[in-house]
């Protein structure tokens, strides 16, 4: 559909899906990047610059005559994750996507954590270490500074320029992925990458312990893929820091089950909800 | 009445305060130190042992046949203060009281936040400087063991022990408040030890803001009397690391309105909602 705006071009796509025999009570919209769920507004769209401080919920409604709600994908990741995924059952849950950065969502006594403006839950960027690493949104020492993959990457690449010796030194491009592969394989500076990423995740982990009280975590995303190279660093933190045994005796560390659907599930989650 | 349990001089205060000419639809109970509000049981009472595992609610309900809410005491100030204090007409807000330690309750979404066993807001154990001192609860570095009361006099006392000159330093007992009072006066080490504080406070109120995106954020204890002495810090850590304006723009930063009472006034809060 070259030539039409990106905003017709959506139209189409919900048309090319339209049931011809059901009723449509409600659309959900799973949107990457900073918006305002209440305002039904696109704050800024990296990808797609044509939605920037667009209002979707409103365009959308007036086309199709019912209801629209938007969420941010991560936090509808986490939606879908608990009403179809690994946190069925449970009402205090935290997902965590780690990928190029570090997403998530939060269910708190059985509701979608949202914030006054639809900000919240945002646990990538939390400082753990003030003096630490820039993050990718220009702050220092978060969470996906050093935790994300890539900032595991990043951390790889320059121990290998200051001199450390890791069969991942000759590849074309050094990833995550790839860091992995070599760690399994037993090469010290990746297994090392994944304890510093680890450790740091424990110490976030810790915090969301005692400031949610959840019963699981679940971790999604790229790097979730390795979770056997970080999570004893994890269940260590744990072990130490935690403060009172309530917070992590029936804790449940789990990877997502719904891979890169989740997002459309917890639209779909979402949608229901308001019908 | 001494020779009496502590459990019957509770139903005997209780009675004490029963209306004649009303009926009483439900009774709250704030209660400090680590509890279960759903299963109403005290699991720790560090000052009335007698309370140890005590199914309060049970037992209360079984004698005056009403029912009966409990809750922890820095989370019923927090519904105190935002149903009848500084907080009114917020729906997202953190409380935060400083005194001896750093007790806290947050509202998201109009909603007391609980997690699972009702030990979620502990917002004084979250870790800032992994490897910084010693708190309360016997983990390092959170942001009670540098912000508190009793963190900030250790930290004078200490300074003064390597040779830092003071006013308070022939004070029969170091306090926060005694720093207080020769902060005002331009002492040096305890403007010094309000910055270090609040610096601290700061890092931990961005990490609040990114994760809850609350209104507003309330000030209670002894150590908030003072607050001109820190919040200066906190602002300008506010400035230098929220990653996005959304979440500070509108943000209010006060003290509490209600004082030693908001405590009960949250009990009447939970009492009410349940009725």
């Amino acid at each position: 559909m070259p030539g039409h705006t990106p905003q017709i071009r959506l139209i189409q796509v919900i048309e090319s899906v339209w049931p011809e025999d059901k009723t449509v009570e409600s659309i959900g919209i799973a949107v990457a990047g900073p918006l305002n769920p209440n305002e039904g507004l696109i704050q800024k769209s990296p990808n797609l610059p044509e939605f920037d401080e667009f209002r979707i919920v409103e365009y959308l409604e007036d086309h199709f005559n019912t209801t629209v709600l938007l969420g941010n994908d991560a936090n509808l990741a986490a939606l879908g994750e608990w009403k179809y995924g690994a946190g069925r059952g449970h009402q205090d849950l935290i997902y965590l996507t780690i990928s190029t950065g570090i997403g998530s969502g939060v269910i708190s006594g059985g509701k979608l954590l949202l914030g006054a403006r639809g900000m919240a839950a945002e646990l990538g960027h939390v400082t753990i270490i003030p003096d630490g690493p820039i993050c990718s949104c220009g702050k220092s020492g978060h969470l996906e500074a050093f935790a994300s993959g890539t900032a595991i990457a990043k951390w790889v690449q320059a121990e290998i320029e200051k001199g450390a010796k890791s069969i991942v030194a000759h590849d074309q491009q050094i990833t995550a992925k790839g860091i992995a592969i070599a760690a399994k394989k037993g090469d010290a500076l990746s297994v090392a990458a994944f304890k510093r990423a680890g450790d740091v995740l424990g110490i976030a982990i810790v915090n969301f312990l005692h400031i949610f009280n959840p019963t699981i975590i679940i971790f999604g995303g790229g790097v979730s893929k390795s979770i056997d190279l970080f999570l004893p660093y994890i269940k260590k933190a744990i072990d130490q820091h935690v403060f009172a045994q309530g917070y992590s005796e029936d804790l449940v560390l789990t990877t997502a089950a719904l891979g890169d659907d989740a997002g459309l599930l917890g639209a779909l989650a979402l949608a229901r909800h308001a019908y």
